[in-house]
């Protein structure tokens, strides 16, 4: 059985959660603290050199890390993953863009907000997160004006990767009320029967 | 003929032109001026809502942008992606770790230093790259100590999107002659024939 090794708080660490659950793989879940460090420790960093969660374990012990890696390696044969050469570049540019233009804004107010109780010295840098987190709800929200999922119709791993964080975007400071496609979209993605919530688990 | 849009100062532009040239592939360049504000225009935002070069646009008129995307779709079949499932998910952790952990401090420092002139309120964004930048350098370095090329020991597209930044890193100021296997490398890189160096053409 693959390991995953994973702290719930993170979205980058749920969406793998959430697509296992969705293709119905067996997993061990390996609980790794982030608040308190764990991920920096000197052990962690022999399985993942860059110090972060989530990681993959294989059964014959190689390692592989990066969420949107983990995600389009676990989804390959799937109905998660488009077999179109030009659409599977286009789950690739979502997942980018999730990682580049919406992640460092989104994600970090969440933390500063929620993780960290928003203490004073850093309220500067969470206020400079508002204009890059609101531009990229308004690509991903024009996107789905006339399209139900992010890449050719259907749910794949470009979605996922855009619900982890977009849906707890309130928790960084987010209004999704000015986001109506988006409202949708998120209610499409938690009707599904697979579907599980992102809930920390210690 | 595919065209790029793009400015060869970024070295995410620089990513698939060197590809290109690897690949021998043709292809239209479209000069859009970063610094002259040219990719946040309202016609270019109708290719890319994101605003960003590079942009490939195919010969159908069908658009994919981010970097990484655009090298995944262009190497399909070549020797620059490996045919291995779990190699081509470390190709995408490579990929992922550059865009979220090496180039926004690479990068940016490099912008700021080189193209904006280092202006006097900017500073103290440009130092909080230091240690980042550094860690990602690190990392680089210690993989390289025991694999010549980043993924399965064969020149792909994650050395390519690694080395836009990382052979230009000391524009932001960092110092290379403490990565000694970075340094061969690069070297190793630039060896090629088919090479072709970063050179803005306007």
């Amino acid at each position: 059985m693959v390991k995953v090794y994973g702290d719930m708080l993170s979205g980058n660490c749920y969406k793998i959660a959430l697509l296992c659950s969705f293709i119905g793989l067996d997993y061990e879940w390996v609980h790794i603290d982030i608040l308190a460090g764990e991920a920096r420790s000197e052990e962690f960093g022999k399985l993942n050199p860059n110090q972060k969660v989530p990681l993959l374990v294989l059964e014959n012990g190689e390692c592989l890390w990066e969420s949107n890696a983990i995600l389009n390696y676990l989804a390959d044969g799937t109905e998660f993953m488009p077999t179109n050469i030009l659409d599977k570049a286009r789950v690739l540019q979502w997942q980018f863009f999730e990682q580049y233009s919406h992640e460092p804004y989104i994600a970090v107010a969440r933390f500063i907000n929620t993780y960290l109780g928003m203490p004073e010295e850093r309220r500067a840098e969470f206020d400079s997160k508002r204009e890059g987190g609101n531009k990229a709800l308004g690509v991903m929200d024009a996107h789905l004006k006339d399209n139900e999922y992010f890449v050719a119709n259907t749910l794949s791993i470009a979605d996922i990767s855009l619900f982890a964080y977009t849906h707890v975007a309130e928790e960084g400071g987010f209004d999704l009320a000015n986001y109506p496609n988006i409202q949708k979209w998120l209610t499409r993605i938690k009707d599904n029967p697979r579907f599980i919530p992102m809930v920390r688990e210690a």
